[in-house]
């Protein structure tokens, strides 16, 4: 047996299969599956009112997730770093109860991040200025041999969207993800567009409304004051309204949302419309700028996307300078509100795709046998 | 000799050296030395008010130019395609005429280009829609052997800047360009930014201004009717002012202008002022996208640059999300109102590059002596 293929059985990468005894000359030979089901890469989430972790097996399986509610900008950050680390605990936990080994973890956060510094420089709406986040989880996870990383959120799930998503392999992809922010995560010739200091796709704060609302960033009308989550809310619902009060289920008051614009509840589609419109002038922008295939819309507005296609496509072709649109095709993300935690957990199996042998031998593998 | 000494040789693409005698084994060696100066590539560029040409040979010295003003909206498109076809024979016939070779031809456009189909799509400040561009000229060059582009000004001018300019191998680059109309090329990670349909980097159109004046595309408030060279001189002096008349030289008006701007001016300082103010706006937006090194000025925000850097980088500190505005610089370019034709140029001589042989043999060269 090769040394090669006896490496990756020891590190759980392949297993054996039948022997073959087909051939008449030289050794006989044994067939070797690559199994990806042993060695998993973790991908954890902080966003402005939740937490969340999934594992990942090479083979492309989603084995675990999570999701916790968290008041984030209320929490002391030690508090939210328990909180991750906590979450990145469980899931290595389990990696390891199934017999796994766990090669990476990513910890997505909305907003500008340092990735080969491993911190977040400003995440508005967390309330976050340069936080150490990948030093803070390798103290929590007691300096683990795998390594943390830290990305972008919108990043992460562009990412997903190209490796994983209904739209995977598409070369020029835009995602759009709805949350309090709205994020941006940008593909471009087939290659995740990062920019000189890893701070592309800053779409949250698209200039649209200069005497607009307040944005967490300070400005006026940034893009995320018309279109974000809180936007919405504001104009669909009273303040003492069960749909606004964040302590409730994010989806099921979504469900609700999306069940009063089906009954032509008349404040809830308005505010559906006019938020339509408002994506389709920023996606305008994106789309003169970059010229996707696809735009993918993540987050709320995959929740709610039946009621917004229509106003943000009639805006996008009233807008685009090319005609009809330059073509851009406007979907649903089918991933939820687990696009990013997809991405980061695809980017913590991608050393293992770089370079098997950095995955620990384990113990207990007949690999060392032949 | 080997075949592809011999080869380069026969095409004008190196030139013979001296005889080595050193080595004692073998044949005697001899020099050869890479010689573009006999192959050279062409660029074109229709713009609003005027038509230009340049000759770039391969060892990269601009070996001609020539700009003719030129009313293109009001002529008829054949009319300007017979004066730019002109253009080209007058460069051809030069090339010709110092013993050269044409290896290629690229026609500059302000507007959405199909670069594959040789046609422009979309050109609003020309008046032009689905122009056979390639066609035409190709018709009236007589179906030369070379291959004949046309791609949108702005990409072709980053291009230049990635190239050749001032800031050359920037992986990150974004070029703005002001004339009528206001263009935008993007260079990612050492890459010009196409998209998919090549329809990428239309900035001219980012809407920033909802009760803004009319743009040519028909729409309201697009960043070119803030800081298009129309909305400068509108501001910046009557309709009867010198300065406005579009039959002198546009070089000599913005001389004229600047002139005013130094010696205080009130008018025109506050006109210099809410355009630079107007580019910082816009340029926000690309470094909050792209976040690029550096944004080069090119056209004529090159020319008044001087008036209008100071309350640029102002709004852009202000309005960028990433401290410092991410870090990038803001410079200008040292081409004029050259970098399209330059570009247009060099990727003309680009098929050279990837296949030498792609050059005809010439009468009278040497190089199949041996």
């Amino acid at each position: 047996m090769s040394s090669l293929v006896g490496e990756l059985l020891e590190r759980g990468l392949a297993r054996e299969g039948e022997v073959q005894r087909a051939g008449n000359v030289g050794r006989p030979g044994q067939d070797v599956e690559l199994d990806g089901a042993g060695v998993c890469g973790i991908g954890l989430e902080v966003n402005v009112d939740y937490a969340a972790a999934l594992i990942l097996d090479l083979a492309g399986a989603v084995v675990h997730e999570t999701r916790i509610p968290l008041d984030v900008p209320s929490a002391a950050t030690t508090q939210v770093l328990d909180r991750i680390a906590a979450l990145a605990t469980e899931a290595t936990t389990a990696v390891a109860a199934r017999g796994g080994v766990t090669v990476g973890v990513t910890c997505a956060v909305p907003g500008l991040v340092d990735v080969e510094g491993g911190s977040v420089r400003v995440a508005p709406n967390l309330g976050w200025r340069d936080v150490d986040l990948v030093g803070a989880l390798d103290e929590r996870l007691g300096a683990p041999p795998y390594p943390i990383r830290v990305d972008n959120d919108a990043n992460l799930s562009a990412l997903a969207e190209y490796v994983m998503g209904a739209e995977a392999g598409t070369p020029d992809l835009v995602y759009l993800t709805g949350e309090v922010g709205v994020g941006g995560g940008v593909i471009s010739g087939g290659r995740l567009l990062r920019g000189s200091t890893g701070f592309s796709g800053e779409v949250g704060h698209l200039p649209l409304d200069p005497d607009g609302h307040r944005c967490g960033c300070g400005r006026r009308g940034c893009w995320e004051t018309v279109v974000g989550l809180a936007a919405l809310l504001r104009d669909a619902a009273d303040a003492d309204d069960a749909v606004r009060d964040p302590r409730l289920d994010l989806e099921r008051r979504l469900v609700e949302l999306s069940g009063r614009a089906a009954s032509g509840d008349p404040r809830t589609v308005a505010a559906l419309r006019r938020v339509g419109r408002g994506l389709g002038l920023g996606a305008s922008i994106l789309v003169n700028l970059f010229d996707p295939d696809v735009i993918v819309l993540g987050g709320y507005f995959a929740s709610l996307g039946a009621h917004l296609l229509e106003p943000l496509r009639e805006e996008l072709t009233a807008r685009v300078l090319a005609p009809d649109a330059a073509g851009t095709r406007v979907v649903l993300s089918e991933f939820g509100f687990t696009a990013a935690i997809r991405g980061g957990a695809h980017l913590a199996l991608d050393s293992v795709m770089a370079g098997p042998t950095s995955v620990p031998v384990r113990a207990g593998t007949g690999g060392g046998g032949a």
